[in-house]
């Protein structure tokens, strides 16, 4: 669930959040990637992303089955930020009449591909013409303990999983109108929900965990504001993937879908190693979490402004 | 769940539900209005409906709290369908830019309100910039003895509730450039969820159900073709609603949300004024099941053609 517009930091969508108040007892508390619903005993994860051509993506950056799956990876990211086990998955596509009939299907079958990816089940969805390529996707699953934005505490580590920076690279080549380089292009088509090492951090002790579909430091930000504190980030620490054209796309870059993650002070470089090899991704300390509000970008041992200007596409 | 389209009986449309074979074991099987996974040893229903401005509504035709509500409460009549309780609401909305800062306010209260007409909650959501309006509706809740399309036997009898023909009527008006007349527009604008009726249904023994979001014949046709039956239907007994234009409204016109039930023959009128009373909504035998496959239509006493021609906004 994201209740803020991924169109950017401007002002222009600020009060859209207020929509939220209107419906009062009618809705439920916002704030996590997930809402969490009582059942049974249990509780249940769910969570949904809509995606809209000419919003989200253009028709010829990703051919269709790639489409399809960074789509629904994007949306069962939502599960993994918050240490959720994937089960099902609702598809809503809305396809122009003037499209070729294989172009529903392969997209059906990038969603269905991602989402057995992590274990999950596409039970249902609704099938459409639109005038503009059209998916939502419901995404839900089981959650024991959910790890939610709001425990990090002042003294925990920050912690990132992965590489950042590549899809900010792959979406400024199109837009300049090239083809991205192969290293870019494959992180923005081909992400992977980190299911498995949300639940792993889970169990280490996380505090506090987002995904980066924002950019690592809108998300910091959104992590510092629903745990009122600050997140000290150094730049230099922050892996730039190889598919990156520079530090500013990982800083700024949005369309990530690793996690960031707070844990105790007495998680190590060793937990990483280990939580390396169990789960095939690298976990790197950025920074630390510390009294205060917002993010602190810290450059050569000094408090830097942030890069401004987030646009939608990821890109500055 | 609808995994077909709603834009008609046409040819156009056909090969998509083949995009489900192509997920294999994948995606769960597809045949009711909601999809049923097993959780906790209860089993969750789940829906989800994708609304697309210029498809599925015109903008003026509804102010956005009355499309809100028509939005969310044909999605909540697909859980109806299946004798489920509503639990929760996901509401994805698209918004374009230039649109008044109200109208998503608007629509989400509209969502909210037929939300917690039937007891369910919006619990999350997501909010973005579109080209068009666009809402995709996911709804949930619990179900203990679903009733499927599947169960009807030859010697039940068919039975509606409320009376039909009045959105196909209302739709008639906006088209032709005409405010409809008022018991029209309100049926279009208002529809109630049979969710109590639904559930009296069920304890009553109803052997198949459906809503009724295609038209009774068409949607007569699914539930025949899902239990291997054949619907009988005469005409003069399918309660015409004063907003409707004539009969023809009421066999051809979809867009409704009352529910069609198959019901043991032992069922009475007697049983029927008993559900009327208990749950404020008429019940009218419209015909039987029989052996044999598709619909049959009956006036004077004779098997008479199908009208053709569906078409999306569920008026001839």
């Amino acid at each position: 669930m994201t209740r803020h517009t991924p169109l950017g930091g401007g002002a222009e969508f600020d009060g859209i959040r207020a929509v939220w108040a209107r419906l009062g007892a009618r809705a439920a508390p916002a704030g996590d990637d997930c809402a969490f619903v009582p059942w049974a005993g249990t509780l249940l994860a769910i969570s949904t992303d809509l995606s809209v051509e000419g919003t989200h993506f253009r028709a010829g950056w990703l051919p269709p089955r790639e489409l399809g799956w960074r789509i629904a990876a994007a949306a069962l990211s939502d599960l993994a930020a918050v240490a959720a086990t994937p089960v099902g998955v609702m598809a809503s596509v809305g396809v122009p009449e003037v499209a070729p009939d294989e172009l529903l299907a392969d997209v059906m079958e990038g969603i269905g591909a991602a989402s057995a990816e992590v274990g999950a089940t596409v039970v249902g969805g609704d099938l459409v013409r639109a005038d503009l390529l059209v998916v939502d996707m419901t995404v839900f699953g089981g959650v024991e303990r959910p790890v939610r934005r709001s425990g990090a505490a002042a003294g925990d580590g920050l912690w990132v999983t992965g590489a950042l920076g590549a899809p900010a690279a792959a979406i400024r080549a199109w837009e300049a109108g090239r083809e991205p380089r192969a290293a870019s292009r494959e992180r923005f088509a081909h992400p992977v929900p980190r299911v498995a090492a949300a639940q792993w951090l889970r169990d280490a002790g996380a505090t506090a965990m987002i995904d980066l579909s924002d950019g690592i430091l809108a998300d910091a930000g959104h992590l510092a504001a629903a745990s009122g504190v600050a997140c000290r980030i150094e730049s230099e620490r922050v892996p730039v993937h190889a598919g990156a054209d520079d530090r500013r796309d990982a800083l700024a870059g949005g369309e990530e879908y690793e996690l960031l993650a707070a844990l105790p002070a007495t998680f190590s470089e060793r937990d990483a190693v280990v939580l390396a090899r169990e789960c095939g991704v690298p976990l790197t300390q950025v920074g630390v979490v510390e009294q205060g509000a917002g993010v602190v970008l810290v450059e050569g041992g000094r408090p830097v402004e942030l890069p401004g200007g987030f646009r939608h596409f990821g890109g500055p």
